[in-house]
């Protein structure tokens, strides 16, 4: 059994999902968004947008116990300027997850999709669907939760092979 | 009196400075380099270089306490993938302040230089030797270390700008 806790970064709105993998079967746990935007009237300064991202996948792990930690990973950024802000987001994050002893994965976009659509090419009303029906929820999540829950199903298909291959090997 | 921590980030070497600030008088603490950067025999995955970061400016904070934290700015990174590496870097290291409740300044990289060097175009020799004079330092350090203590002196200067103004305008 596995918990496996997804993140889905961003300078302003941070993705999570949590699912259960139980053999080859997948629960949904919990889905959501940090939120690290600010607002006009009460910006943030980037320390507290990162310690927002921190403090919000800390208390993910403390609540929900997960067992291994996947995150997309970002392979063309369309610029330096977002790459940083990306970057910093993405440091945040995986500082908590490390800090908290949990293995990290990272996947390619890419990959997710194919994991979940079976296509790489995929778009983001594709994966939302897919998410709905694999995980049998009942609403759609929004679209940054429904990425994190993909990035986490794509962790539990790569673990499930993994599984398989050492079985297999171990014959 | 302060206690500053200055903070030059990068994905394989981080460099830090600290300097203690009274009145008009600065004088060296400390300075070096949390080496991230692995090596071909033991290679680091991103979360472990990310954590050694994180905990390398946890430590400093716990054994120098300063009072106030400072890193350079990045206006412009020179392509995606190399911004996206720095701000995760960034972000572990900002991360580690701002969870201690440090006030995190940033300052561009021209600006560090013009508060140092007297000019925003100096090169890094040039930092290095003013950076060793103006702290009376009998060594020279290396370049990181350099950087990071540069930004510190960067932060005391407009520090000292700063309580110079609220004194007048408090007259």
């Amino acid at each position: 059994m596995a918990i496996i806790l997804g993140i889905d970064p961003g300078s302003r709105y941070t993705g999570y999902g949590v699912i259960r993998q139980q053999g080859s079967t997948l629960s949904y746990i919990a889905s959501g968004c940090i939120n690290a935007a600010g607002t006009a009237k009460h910006p943030l300064v980037l320390a507290d947008k990162l310690k927002i991202i921190h403090d919000g996948v800390q208390e993910l792990i403390a609540q929900f116990q997960p067992t291994e930690f996947a995150i997309e990973q970002v392979f063309m950024a369309r610029n330096p300027d977002s790459a940083l802000k990306l970057g910093q987001a993405r440091g945040a994050a995986i500082v908590a997850a490390a800090c908290a002893g949990l293995p990290v994965a990272e996947y390619a976009a890419r990959l997710v999709k194919q994991a979940v659509v079976g296509t790489g090419a995929a778009d983001k009303t594709q994966v939302q669907h897919m998410v709905v029906a694999m995980l049998k929820l009942s609403h759609r999540p929004q679209a940054d939760a429904a990425d994190a829950l993909a990035v986490a199903m794509c962790h539990a298909h790569s673990r499930s092979q993994a599984i398989v291959m050492a079985t297999r090997r171990g014959r």
